[in-house]
């Protein structure tokens, strides 16, 4: 069994999510959160939670790979800023603690868990709770964050049944 | 005396410079490096090493406060994307020590060091030196950083000798 991490990282609100997926690539949900930081007092301290978010949901579940969304293009220069500085804090979080970090579409990631790629969000929402068997709605990113975990696990069990291994690094612990 | 760190950070070089500042507004050279960072193997790798190696300098050093440029604008969304990463993993790294982050725009930082917000790098890198009484040419992105910490140094002496002393949250050593 592998316990894969799905990040959806925003510098309003960041997902979280993890789930465990066995050899037969059956999935089971084991957390997940939407971390919100828009509240802190200053930039520095959003990334701060975020950095400390992270690390405190891998610190308590030990996850061993992790899955986090691609950006192509962001809407414009100072959103991408944003993101990007929200997606750097995450990416730390996970890569200073020795966990490979792979980076999935937004199409991918839809595919995985909708099975088209042209899917909007709340079917993404919708899909996540049916296949992980979760009662009642999830956070929108929370949900994302457990859909990039999910693609991952896919794709990684894709992989090992023709025999091809994706490097992973192994945990630091 | 207060020792401050000074950041420049970038997807290919993260400048780190360290400057003693005493009480008088003395200026006195502690560290610098330029951090080359695009020959990781994959982006998530090169957050890490700007991530670690600002941290690395923390634990050498031990600066108190943090100065790093304010981004107004980036050229376009997607090098914003990769600057607001790099510039994620350097903040990340400070503010887990508890350290202060303080920003600065670049004519801030211009005008500390040359005396005019318009002046260009080149001459940036040459006052540095002069300033700082250093030997020989500092590469452009140590010379930004060192210049971030001592237009830093100089904003926290001017508001001290009015009795304003900025809040900075204590360091946790």
């Amino acid at each position: 069994m592998i316990r894969i991490l799905g990040i959806d990282p925003g510098s309003q609100r960041t997902g979280i999510g993890i789930v465990d997926v066995d050899a037969a690539g059956k999935l089971s949900h084991v957390f997940h959160v939407a971390l919100a930081v828009a509240g802190e007092d200053s930039f520095p301290q959003r990334l701060k939670r975020i950095f400390e978010g992270v690390d405190d949901v891998i610190a308590a579940h030990r996850p061993v790979e992790c899955g986090i969304e691609r950006v192509f293009m962001a809407r414009n220069a100072d959103s991408a800023l944003k993101l990007g500085q929200a997606r750097g804090a995450a990416i730390c979080a996970v890569v200073h603690r020795g966990i490979a970090v792979h980076e999935y579409a937004a199409t991918e990631v839809k595919k995985a868990v909708v099975g088209g790629g042209r899917s909007d969000k709340s079917q993404v929402q919708h899909m996540i709770g049916i296949l992980l068997g979760l009662k009642g709605p999830i956070q929108a990113d929370a949900a994302d964050a457990l859909a990039i975990a999910v693609a991952h696990a896919h794709t990684r069990s894709s992989l090992e049944r023709v025999g091809i291994a994706r490097t992973a690094w192994r945990r630091r612990w």
